[in-house]
């Protein structure tokens, strides 16, 4: 059945991937974004589809986030909405508290604040590993306790609780993602952005931090996108949470880095100044 | 080894006790409160004392925070906060979600900003048995998944996790409390002073909802006090959390409603319409 979908930061890598799919599936999608991280580009063919709206607003803000809504809830009811907005780049956080503050949490806060008023009540949220911290162990879903070691994952879990709370006021249903590495068309950064950067500049040798035997464990956006459309179709408690990723240990830091060189087509060496951790 | 301390919403049940406590182990305190929920009267003595300095300002506001941090640090430089200002009413933060935003979570992130700028690094924090939601098995300091049910709840486990942060960024050490249910001198609401508060109205008949058969664990304040201070001398690591009560299972509703009319000299009969939830 079509819906009205509101999609938060659809601008950003992954949520512009859900915004093609809800299109696909035949929903009218109205994208917010406050373009600090999003890229008009990512939402090229969205923007030909007259199912599709975007509009330019910060969620942060509570009044633009109350005002937004309003307009968008006036055209068509909406039913639920993916709340993707979020800031992305976890130093930026570590160096000043305030990214993480508005841009992961207010903007969840004042998402939620506006479902209320408005009786939108199913909300699809991306959290994120990072809400465990440095656990020595096996993460799963009932995994505590829960201590991030960074103001981007404080703030995923902050999100995360105040959306549990919410499940019990106003909320019909939530799912929450917890998302691990991803890669993938229009994603931003990852060691492979690095790489390929570094490459740019010397295509002779490539410095890879550690000794390369450090692994990452990354998901493609199909395979994420895939996950969490059916944890929605699928997940019919009040509240849903999963965390998703791939079941092996991850790609070797040397695997990617000779991935790299090799569809570069270059003939780099690489220099590891060794160390455990990257 | 005599300190210059902070605790915020001093003037609070609980902390004002943390107040008396720190005085007479020779510390010097300043006593920080909006006095939206805290009551002078509670600091009659600390005020005769010329340790200690009471500062009534709002911590949930940035500017107000940073400019009476700033005051303080200025006369004697800090080494410990006791974060202790936060919402305690469960149902206004159920009501108005700002409630908790702002009481417990902005006063929260204000302070850690604080003590980031001036360099303090030592912080206790009250957190509580609200964080775990409405979990169906025995919570340990392990135990997940962390859903609680109420803003309350939730700003306290966003609080936990901005702190967690903090300390793999600018602070030395932090203590998390999670308290239970506490009782005691200068306590503004429980079901004892409901109860008590009904039999003013009618001294002959007590309606004690449920079947009188529900348990409710509590500490008494001066227990509690005593767990705080010993978990601050004890707990060395950078991150110490404990849940603070009971080990029994506490007592019925039935054995509260008795003791109060007791303790009145009241002769009330007591009605339970029944229903296993209080």
């Amino acid at each position: 059945m079509s819906e009205a979908i509101i999609v938060t930061g659809a601008a950003g890598f992954i949520a512009s991937h859900i915004v093609d799919r809800l299109l696909a599936e035949g929903h009218t999608v109205t994208g917010i974004d406050n373009f600090l991280l999003g890229r008009r580009e990512n939402l090229v063919e969205p923007l030909q589809d007259s199912r599709f709206t975007l509009i330019e607003a910060d969620l942060a803000n509570a009044d633009e986030a109350a005002s937004v809504f309003a307009a968008v809830q006036q055209r068509q009811p909406v039913t639920q909405v993916w709340h993707m907005a979020a800031n992305s780049d976890i130093s930026a956080g570590i160096a000043d508290a305030n990214v993480d503050l508005r841009n992961t949490f207010l903007t969840t806060y004042n998402t939620l604040e506006a479902m209320k008023r408005h009786g939108i009540r199913r909300l699809a949220f991306a959290s994120s590993s990072a809400i465990y911290g440095d656990l020595p162990v096996a993460l799963t879903e009932t995994t505590g306790p829960l201590f991030p070691i960074s103001n981007y994952g404080a703030m995923k879990l902050a999100s995360e609780a105040i959306i549990s709370a919410a499940v019990e006021s106003h909320l019909e249903r939530a799912w929450l993602f917890r998302f691990p590495n991803v890669i993938g068309h229009r994603s931003t950064h990852s060691v492979i952005h690095d790489f390929i950067r570094k490459l740019r500049a010397n295509p002779r040798e490539l410095e890879v931090l550690g000794d390369g035997n450090q692994q990452k464990n990354y998901l493609h956006v199909r395979d994420l996108v895939a996950a969490m459309f059916s944890i929605v179709e699928l997940g019919q408690d009040k509240l849903n949470w999963f965390n998703i990723g791939n079941r092996d240990a991850g790609a070797t830091v040397r695997f990617i880095a000779e991935s790299v060189i090799e569809a570069m087509q270059l003939a780099a060496r690489i220099r590891y100044p060794g160390g455990a951790k990257g």
